[in-house]
Parts: structure tokens; sequence; C-alpha cells
């Protein structure tokens, strides 16, 4: 994950960056609920270093909610299908509220069946996905989430793009530790990323992406300028964005990453897609705790090697903000005050 | 996929190679409910031209009911655990016969809550992960599978092989063809892959292994004898792997592909592990239906220029298999009559 833009760093109490960010949400047309929602699950990104979804977003959560793309006022409506079955439709919100409209009962249902799924659709995921699933093991529970977003990756095989950045996210809980998340974009970067690296001026690894003429590039803005990423790990990752893109469209009943069209919406920048979320309890599977045999692959895992744990990081940076506040570029906050329009 | 060994090729029907097959089963003390089960995914495979887990298996499951390490005779329990979730103890036999022993109650739970799990421990799977998700998706469901194996495969990061090649298989219906289907290890080769070229006397391509010494090596015989695999992708390959672990072993109550010692059972082959399959309704969805949805996924990968759809060689081989006969080297032919004993 690049640094903040290269300027001096202020340092902010997490819970005033919410508020700050909550008033520019509120400011912008979204109501008092969405913007609690948002604001938190940004303000945590920024707080993790993981400022590919931090407040570098906002000015595209803003410039989205101006063009009128998204309704910031929508309210989720939560459709109970069956025992292990939710069913949400977004009406054109964000993905996050409809998640936290239908969390509770998902939560009663995976407790009492043992599994049990939440499919949103007409939903706009603009964030990053572990903050959607870290929750869930924090309870004890096993989550499992997909999200398609906008055509940027070429299928392997293929010569054109179609599939969208298509994350996949896991969660579980593990003992005498935090819970073990990952969050991993099924290509070969992060959308986020590729456009902060050319933010910075930065050359791309080579194998990330193709600019438009469908040529290898490591220049970020050939990639962005009518190019494409790739998929991670070749067909295999190919083929796990393609199943992101039946899990979360085609069931839930949202858009593929190629089928929405925001040209009568300058500014817009979220997806308009699905999400699914899996959430199964250990609990039923018998046999000593899951969360004590999580910590025991996990010390194995260091035993054979492993310096760092996924998710490692954003515990680290999350620690450290505690300690020291969250870390934002001093122009970036700056730029945020304006958005406030104070 | 390399191609069976090269010797001159016998063809044999489907159903003659499956009453071999389960021959050669009962013979080396299996019942004949196992027989059945193993014959036929073993038989499905080779038809299928995915040699690394059709008859090239079968020396290994001989060797390894004959040292006791497996129990053939091994009738699993099946544990109705809640609403959503189906727990098989596979008592120290074959993974599939645990499958199709729970396989009615899953199907039963999955249409009634719209998603249910099975989590099967204590068994051991030695065969390809399709077979055990494709007959889902043919009655209109979505399946994910995962299982453990044993230790070959070095975390990303790491130094030393702790993770098995865990793959991750996963089937889906689509209108008008057949299910979208995809089986993939989350080591950057599948083991029986390595094993063949070891005995075609090929070179891997780089990237796939590092031998005793940790070092990168094309050499399969050094990754077999005292190396390991590396996962594909990188570190995200390898969280996957870590989940595999999570879930096909953690959660079930299996072991992890570290855990079991056959040093006492030489001629052992077959990982001691877990598996977790999970299985969605989409009629549960709503709106469009999802097998027509996922057909115009296909078409656009078509459209932007994919020529190959995971799964579609599989169905291809099974085309060609059911005109002329299952392809098999005559060499192997001989081989599996010698096993019968007859």
């Amino acid at each position: 994950m690049p640094s903040p833009a290269r300027s001096a760093l202020a340092h902010i109490a997490f819970s005033d960056l919410v508020v700050l960010l909550r008033g520019i949400f509120e400011r912008h047309g979204t109501s008092a609920e969405v913007a609690a929602v948002l604001a938190t699950n940004c303000a945590s990104a920024q707080r993790d270093g993981a400022h590919s979804h931090g407040v570098f977003r906002m000015p595209g959560y803003v410039s989205t909610l101006a063009s009128g793309w998204v309704d910031g006022r929508a309210v989720p409506v939560v459709e109970d299908v069956a025992s292990g079955y939710v069913r949400v439709d977004a009406r054109n919100g964000f993905a996050q509220p409809a998640l936290a409209a239908a969390r509770g009962l998902l939560l009663e249902k995976a407790r009492s069946a043992g599994i049990a799924v939440l499919a949103i659709h007409n939903s706009h995921h603009f964030a990053a996905l572990w903050p959607d699933v870290e929750p869930f093991a924090e309870e004890g529970l096993i989550a499992l989430s997909v999200v398609n977003s906008m055509t940027c990756v070429v299928p392997h095989g293929a010569r054109r793009p179609l599939f969208g950045t298509n994350p996949i996210a896991f969660a579980a809980p593990c003992a005498a530790s935090a819970p073990i998340v990952f969050d991993m974009a099924t290509s070969a970067m992060a959308h986020g990323d590729v456009q902060i690296a050319a933010r910075a001026g930065e050359t791309l690894p080579p194998g990330m992406g193709v600019d438009s003429q469908g040529l290898a590039t490591q220049d970020p803005n050939a990639i962005l300028n009518g190019g494409a990423l790739l998929p991670f790990g070749g067909h295999k990752g190919s083929a796990l964005s393609m199943m992101v893109e039946l899990l979360a469209a085609a069931l839930t009943g949202g858009n593929f990453s190629f089928e929405f069209d925001w040209d009568q919406h300058p500014g817009a920048k979220t997806p308009w897609t699905g999400q699914l979320i899996i959430v199964i309890d250990p609990r039923k599977s018998g046999g000593e705790s899951f969360a004590r045999r999580a910590q025991t692959l996990v010390a194995h895992m260091h035993e054979v090697g492993l310096s760092r744990m996924p998710g490692e990081r954003r515990y680290r940076e999350r620690e450290h903000s505690a300690l020291h506040g969250v870390a934002i570029a001093e122009q970036e906050l700056a730029q945020l005050r304006a958005m406030t329009g104070d």
C-alpha cells in the first residue's frame, strides 16, 4: 500500500476524523444514517494505513453524490427469504448501509442455521472489503465476502477488459489474537493503488496491466487511460474473478461489472453492482474450538518462517493510530475541511 | 494437464472402466459401496482427460489400502447439526463416500434454507475436486468446495513447506450449456501434475517450486524429493491456501495438512484431512434466473476474446470419450488388469 501523499503529516483522533467525514457526507447529500456508516468505514481504512480506501476516496464520494449517480438517502429494503438467506435491495444506495440494515438478521440466521448468506443488489461499493467481514470474526464467526466492481480487468486468455477488480475478503476468529483477515483484489493490483501510484508518479512492477493497445505497461496512467489491469495469478485469478461476477452479480440480482453506464453522470465513480457475504458459525463444527485451531495454524506458519500474517500490518497501523492519532497529509486534511463547506 | 504416458493408447468404454476399477478397489479391501463411488470418480477423471487424477492414481490407492492407513470399509456417520449444517465423520475412510452419504440431506437443506454447508472430517481425499461440485450445478445449485492435503507448499514469505496443494473448486449452472466448473490447486501446480512430469522426464516452467535447500528449481524430482511447491500468485494464493486449511481442517474438525504422520504406514499416499462444501440455491435470489445470467456473462467473456472457458477442455474430452471410448495407455491398462488379481 503506498504511503499518503508526500507532504507533511497531520495527526487527528479517530473520532474527530469520523465527525469530519460525517459532516462531509451529510453536506453532500447523504442521510445521517448513511453518513455515519460511510464515515466510520472510510476513517477506519485511513486509521489502518489502507490509504487507497481512506480519505483518498472522499473526492470520489463527493463527485459521485453530486452527479446524482447514487442515492445517498436510500433506505435499504431487507427481505427474509429463507432460514439461511437474506436479500437486500440497496435501492441504488451504498452497500455498507445495506449490510448494516441486514446485519442483525444475518447474524441470527448464521447462529441458528450454522451458515447464512446475505445477497445485496442495486448497491454501490466504493470502500475496502475487510471492514465488512472483520466484525463477524470479532463475534466468533467466519465470514467470506465478494463484490464486483467495474470493467477494468482483462480475463486471462481474452483481449479486452470485462471483469472488475472483484475482491475477495475473508475473516476468521483466532484465539489470543485479533482475527485473521485478508482482502485481496483478484486483479494483479487494486484499482485504488494504481490511482495512488499515478498520483505519485510511480512506475508499477511488471505484470500488472496493459495499455489501450493491449500491450504490457508499467505506467499507471496508461492503465487508467484506456488500458486495463490483468488478473493476479494468470488463469486461476481470472477464474476467481469470474466466480465473483457470478456470486456478487448473477446470484444477488446486481449488475455485472460491465453492465452499468454512468456516461450521463459525469463525476460518478462508484460501481453499481452487488455483494455477497457468507457467514458460518464454527460452534456448529463440534470438536476443539475453531479459534484455538486457527491459533495452532498461525503458530505453525510462524514456525516455518512466516514473518507477517495477512492483515497484520493493518493491526499495527491501528495500534499506532490509537496512540498517536490517525496520520493524514496536511494537504488532504485541508481538502477535507474545505469539503465540509463551513 | 500432461497426456497419458507415451505409449500406444487403448480405448475402453466408460462403463467397462468403472467395472474394472471397482474390481480393483474391492480386491484390495474396500466395501462394494466405497468401490462403486471411487471407481466412478476415478474413471470420470480419466474420461475427462484429467490424467493426474485418473487411473494414474490407482497404484496409490492400492498401496494406501495395503498399508492399513485408510479404512476402505468405513461407514460414514452423518450428523444433522442445524437447518443449514451437516457434519460427517468419514471414520478414517474416503471423503467421496462421506459426501455421497450426506448428499441427500445437504441438497434438502440447501433448497430449504437457501444455503447449506457440509463439513467432512476424518477423511481421505485423493481425487480431483471438480467431481464433488459439478453434480450440484447440474441440479441448478451453486457449489464451492475446499479440501486440504499434505505439507508440500511453502507459505509466501516463509522458508519451509506447511500448506497442502489445497484446491478450491466451484460449479455453477449455466443456461443452454454445461455447468461452469473450475478446480484449482492453490499451489502453483497440482501435486499429481508434478508426479506426471517427473515420470515423463519433463522440466517445469519457472516459479513452480523449490528444492530441498529452498532454492528455485524446474526439476519435478527435486520438488518431490525433499523440495516443495510454491503457492500460485504469491501472497494472494498463499492467503487462499491458508483459508483452505481453516475451512477444510479447523472448521470441520479434520487434520491440518501438517498434522498427520503416516510413517508407520509405508505405501500410504492419501492425505488424512477434511473437506468443506457450501451449496447455494440461486432460486432464492429472485429476479432473472441465475443460469440465464451466467449465460450472459459467458457470452460477454467470449465477446472480449476468451477462447476457452474453465472446464471446457474436460467437456470436450468427455464428448470424445463417449464417442470413441476412454483413452488409456496400453501399459496402464495392462497394469490395471494385473491389479485385479484375476
